[in-house]
């Protein structure tokens, strides 16, 4: 079998980190790069972290001339957060006939927030014969997939309770700008108000996924977020928050689900939580049937997750029923560790 | 959409937790118990803990007289630990158009010890255009699946350690006598020597699980039971061991894969852990980018996560492409909470 071709659409910090993933892997060939602008023409190894060496080298093109009936079995697109800004991109990769992952966190469960573009992908996938997912660390694994894997040893869920407790130390400089790290109080209370304040976006993502996973509708739903105030300074590689300024962002929210059920979302990110005794971790505490009381500490650390999903996932999706796909309509993530090759049906393979 | 109808094969602890459980879900019917010996002709409900009340009486009947094309859209097995001796039952199953989900524990992989079994079985399965799955709490999802899931947000993996801790307090007679709880050492050696000493069903299959989960296969495989000998007196419900007497027994297993990682897998189950300090939890320590360090404690109960296991994979063994599958070929596991019919694709239904 042809090794796995893959083209990364957007080199920032997800598809890069996609790209150095791959390139570690047996079976499978970085064969386009999609960008614009200044760096079409200039080679991928300009942007990521592994050096060219020996491999051939890939230039970054406009979309057009890279993405093509047959150029590749899947995309990866690192491009937006939001349905409705992926959704062309998505649209145009599967009308030229290839499966594509992305990382856009609505597109976890598009029918969240756009149940008709989401019907619209679907429709689009299985049109042209193949399928579509969106993934990520949060939404797409830590929050919702882990939450309901762990329901599967249940008998009866009461109550779910998903918290996840992570540092923004490692993020760089875009990040620290979109949460506001180092602003003052006013300031983010005012960023809030005017619908500039970034946060986390997936809430409304991971509770659909978890109420659709387990048979059920969501009733009501809201979020807040709040500064995560520091009362000494905190200093990471790339912020700094003094004393009295916001560190962080704290986002919540309460979902009802039709049975009645709720779920509760707790989701404090800020840089250096060390500094003030907090504990970082993942946690999944469910009342019910056994109860569940999980925790990973440290949390996986958000970058590295989501370009481990949409990687680890390549296989599940070209192997995929054509369509828009769901972390919970597909067989189990998990780490590529042989030649991809091994795990792809050979009548699902685009490149022969 | 007619209910989903479900006949039980085996009314013990697992069988029977299976009936109490699905007898509290919407949209599904138990249509049916095989059994033998003096059961027949006697009401389910005598054997479980749900009582009857206005519900319809379901009688134990011979496999033969209850199991018949058309009579269920799945069945679940609960008869044994072994895929050599569940082999005959689930081409029994299979033979008449039902699709079967089985406890027994060797076939959560059976391809680890029998894969001409296995291969056999998805022939059969295929044959007949149904599905077989066997699943559990251990093999099938704590220390396989799991692990499996959280490797998908990994870059790299370079070494597993699964460990579940578990207190055999809430297990009954049958499950004291096999673990050797309150026989001497010397009587503990005796058994494991001749092969009489049960200790855990598993560690094979969710090894060959996990390797093939990772696209990898399995090098080497030794595993070994020991004695827990207590330095205290115990007493459980159903349970006593003297001090200097067999609380429980550990089990460890040890793999190597064909890249030259390696599996750990600690499996120590006794007896009242508590009266001695044993802290019970499921443990996932995975080396690797980024590292894993996840607890569930106190443990899931085995007995409840198995009985969930079975009932809560049934949507996804009717919707299953035919064949014989296991927790890697099938999405996610969680709890059964909505009307059951709404997870049922209408062209799999059997019983329309």
């Amino acid at each position: 079998m042809e090794n796995v071709k893959v083209i990364i659409w957007g080199l920032g910090a997800m598809g890069g980190g996609v790209a150095d993933m791959l390139l570690t892997k047996k079976g499978v060939d970085i064969v386009g790069v999609a960008g614009r602008g200044k760096k079409i023409g200039t080679s991928m190894y300009d942007y990521i972290k592994t050096e060219k060496g020996d491999r051939e080298d890939v230039l970054i093109q406009a979309a057009e001339d890279v993405i093509k009936p047959g150029a590749a079995d899947i995309v990866i697109l690192c491009t937006d957060s939001f349905t409705k800004n992926a959704f062309p991109r998505l649209k145009f990769i599967m009308e030229q006939g290839i499966n594509v992952i992305t990382s856009a966190e609505e597109m976890a469960y598009p029918a969240a927030q756009n149940p008709d573009l989401a019907e619209e992908l679907d429709k689009i996938a299985k049109a042209n014969g193949v399928s579509c997912l969106g993934t990520g660390i949060n939404p797409g694994h830590i929050m919702d997939l882990l939450v309901l894997v762990m329901t599967g040893c249940m008998t009866d869920v009461k109550h779910i309770l998903s918290r996840r407790v992570n540092s923004l130390s490692p993020f760089g400089p875009a990040v620290m700008e979109e949460q506001g790290i180092g602003i003052s109080v006013d300031e983010f209370m005012k960023r809030k108000a005017d619908g500039s304040m970034a946060g986390h976006v997936g809430f409304a993502e991971s509770v659909g996924m978890m109420a659709e996973g387990l048979g059920l509708c969501v009733e009501d739903f809201s979020q807040d977020m709040n500064p995560i105030a520091t009362d000494v300074d905190r200093k990471s590689p790339y912020g700094f928050a003094a004393a009295g300024s916001c560190a962080g962002v704290s986002m919540t929210a309460d979902a009802k689900l039709c049975n009645g059920m709720e779920i509760r979302m707790e989701h404090p990110q800020q840089i250096e939580p060390e500094q003030v005794g907090v504990q970082t971790g993942d946690y999944v505490i469910i009342e019910g049937t056994p109860a569940v009381n999980m925790v990973n500490s440290p949390e996986v650390e958000g970058g590295l997750g989501t370009i481990a999903m949409c990687a680890n996932m390549i296989p599940q999706v070209i192997n995929a029923e054509p369509g828009l796909h769901t972390m919970i309509t597909l067989p189990i993530p998990r780490a590529l560790m042989g030649d991809v090759r091994d795990r792809i049906c050979p009548d699902k393979k685009i490149v022969k």
